[in-house]
């Protein structure tokens, strides 16, 4: 039987098989809907293989690195030979680390933690808190917003040039903007650090789930990622790069696990001998399956040919873009300009509607879902807006607060020009082009008809207002 | 029909299922035989219940806090519910927070961080390194290892009444020793605490998932413990407590969802406003997965009756004990005595026997798990074993090292006063008798009869020597 090597060949490949792509919703306007999971920047959902994966090992579980039994023993094998399943997957150079950690927050404030004395940090403002907040015990230069990647290289070597003293240094930069999606120069900015006496640590957590990551050959320093965004939502994220910094430091975490050798002292308090390898910093039982986890979500992404996920999804963002700037009422959100390369984070405004309304009237009469709001990274939603910073933020955790009524479809006074929030639609390796089409029909619908219902906030929460008379 | 209630009244039950139960697993001397997983301690296998709700959650998985869709918002109130769950199989107080961690490591260096300044910290050394050795910023003093209960009371009235001055404090106390099992008198504990003017943490890593602990009736301020040793293997953890410290500190984490609002200022400093509830110190994307798990596993053991789990347990608990009584060359590590209460935690030396050799063919001749060492309990099994501080101790990661040859059953120089480590059985509330039956079969029969296999150490594991010529 002959194959054709066309059909093989084919750089378009289908999605991703991935968990819940059969769930169904309810809409408020009757009935019942798949879901479409356009949040994959918030979280993505797992891929089948993770879950696969996972199923399987779940009865062999074990205590890992402390049992003398077989489960033990080949939980211990899984979880090391995770590590360098993730250094491969990441291009890791022979004396790096990987260490494991809860998330790409988590990694960041490890690395905040081994800074060396008197280091000194500089940020773009357009960072993701994540990546803007951890520095709390170093000197932080916050740059501001570039307008090219040029630029953004051009400010970041002017500012290294301005420090004084010439003492250690790091760069943190986003690979891939979790706001407008927009890639970052981080070979370049990677160099100019690099010339001038500094690290670079990549936030890789919205780059990594759209994009091979090579850390030798972008030659950064280290790569922080989360596997929540990259189809393993088990509680696990990765610090890999540098061994140096981090054996230098005292530990993340004081515990069992980092610890080789503890002992009473003559004068009654406790000596302490900390482990070297990456042990040093995953004190405590490490979380053995969100761990294998992102290791099987490495393995699934290589194996299906990373290359051609990324020709589909640069597709879809070619399609959601085209979409998008047929309605005159949508601005798209972007840093760099539209010949910006990007992965598929896309944010918008829609003039005349109250962004969380937007979002809402998407999930609840669409069975679409997206995230509105400031999507923790105030600062750039700010700068891109053009809006204040008295404005309310909002990230995390709802709080309670009174229900503030308001009717969709009717424009507030203000234009998109000062919208608050924003919403963001975004997606990846599961998403079928069916969410695409569905998320830029209803768009169009509710932009040219308006709602079919009204919305109010509740608890923080924007909601269908079931209390009211229906348009 | 009528059901007798006595069969429904009866006070022991069958262990609850759990993954793995029947996983098989090679023997060295040929054949297989179904796992025993005796290392509870360490990590309790899933609970079937736990894996089937997280099998049933993980399609409708989706950004917690952050999106729009209905599986976000699905998603928030399930996270959201864990902690009321969790809140209420803890039995807290109407005020006290649950933040969700990653283990009762990474809970204790959460409450070591939200220290108030100039806080005392009074620990035993009798604690495990997780609760040892977090409070590196605070003036910590180490109290020895008491004989009986009383003697841990006195020992800590002692101690906070010789402090001056009178600051802020904090006892560390564990509830059920990780090596002996036994029961630690926490309620007299609190009591001291709290007459001297300190607070008190409980380590609850080994007495939650084997006693029912309520925090209000304990009169403790914080309790801490594990997922992965509550049968929910799935990287979180959880502290529950007073609020006061934890709110008054900065986060633990910086990032995301622990930031209510992120500004640039004039100066082009950033200005942050932090969350004032439990989300201040949970910063990135949570671990809905893991917490959900948690929350499964609790409603699992109240559902089944913890009491009559609690039964159960006790009596393998003294068929165990027993059992190694009738072995002369057993020794049962114990600090307070034969009568102390206890959990399903039993250590033991074998006189005669290097421990990690026995530990290694009790996996590879009997298909049984347990685990040897120190347990990341240096201090203590140094203690209980009358060994020196000298000793090399193990902890976590194998460190690699040249191979160690020693034959089994040929008696070292030194009898058990003077092992080095130690043998450590666990089991709970999915352990069936027939695992406690092979054990102490196995037992008997390696002292008698000695090991059919020769074993060697290896990268820092215990295992069968293949190239040897075996008995």
């Amino acid at each position: 039987m002959s194959v054709s090597t066309a059909a093989v060949d084919q750089s378009v490949c289908a999605p991703l098989t991935v968990l819940g792509a059969d769930v169904t919703v309810p809409l408020v306007t009757g009935g019942y809907v798949t879901y479409a999971a356009l949040d994959y920047a918030a979280s993505a959902p797992a891929l089948q293989r993770v879950w696969d994966d996972v199923a399987a090992y779940a009865p062999y579980y074990g205590s890992v690195h402390r049992g003398a039994g077989y489960l033990s023993q080949l939980s211990t094998d899984l979880f090391e030979n995770s590590r360098v399943t993730v250094a491969e997957f990441l291009g890791c150079r022979a004396d790096d680390q990987v260490v494991f950690t809860r998330s790409t927050t988590d990694s960041l404030n490890l690395l905040a933690a081994v800074l060396p004395a008197d280091c000194e940090v500089f940020v773009f403002e357009t960072e993701h808190h994540a990546s803007l907040l951890p520095w709390r015990d170093a000197r932080v230069t916050y740059l501001d917003a570039p307008r090219t990647p040029g630029q953004a290289v051009a400010t970041l070597e002017r500012a290294l040039a301005d420090r004084s003293p010439h003492g250690p240094a790091l760069v943190c930069v986003t690979g891939a903007s979790n706001v407008t999606g927009e890639l970052w120069p981080v070979k370049e900015l990677a160099a100019a650090a690099h010339a001038h006496g500094a690290r670079i640590v990549l936030d890789a957590a919205q780059l990594a789930p759209h994009h091979p990551v090579d850390i030798a050959e972008l030659d950064v320093d280290w790569v922080a990622f989360s596997g929540h965004k990259l189809y393993a939502p088990f509680g696990s994220g990765v610090l890999a790069g540098r061994a140096d910094w981090l054996v230098d430091a005292e530990p993340y975490l004081a515990g069992g696990g980092a610890s080789r050798k503890v002992a009473r002292r003559t004068d009654g308090g406790v000596d302490v001998e900390w482990h070297t390898t990456a042990a040093r910093h995953e004190a405590g039982s490490p979380n053995v399956i969100g761990v294998y986890s992102i290791a099987a979500a490495c393995k699934a992404l290589t194996e299906a040919g990373f290359d051609r996920l990324v020709d589909r999804e640069q597709r879809l963002v070619t399609r959601v873009r085209e979409g998008l700037a047929e309605v005159p009422e949508v601005k798209v959100l972007s840093l760099f300009g539209d010949d910006a390369p990007r992965v598929g984070v896309i944010s918008f405004v829609v003039e005349g509607w109250n962004s969380s309304h937007f979002a809402a009237a998407l999930s609840a009469e669409y069975g679409i879902g997206v995230r509105d709001g400031l999507f923790c990274a105030h600062p750039l939603v700010r700068t891109l807006l053009g809006s204040e910073p008295q404005d309310p933020g909002e990230c995390g955790a709802p709080e309670a607060g009174p229900g503030e009524r308001s009717e969709v479809g009717v424009p507030p006074a203000e234009g998109w020009g000062r919208s608050l929030n924003a919403i963001r639609v975004s997606f990846g390796a599961g998403t079928p082009d069916e969410h695409i089409e569905r998320f830029l029909g209803a768009v169009r619908e509710l932009v040219s008809k308006g709602a079919r219902w009204t919305y109010r906030t509740e608890e923080g929460r924007c909601v269908p207002d079931r209390g009211a008379a229906q348009v």
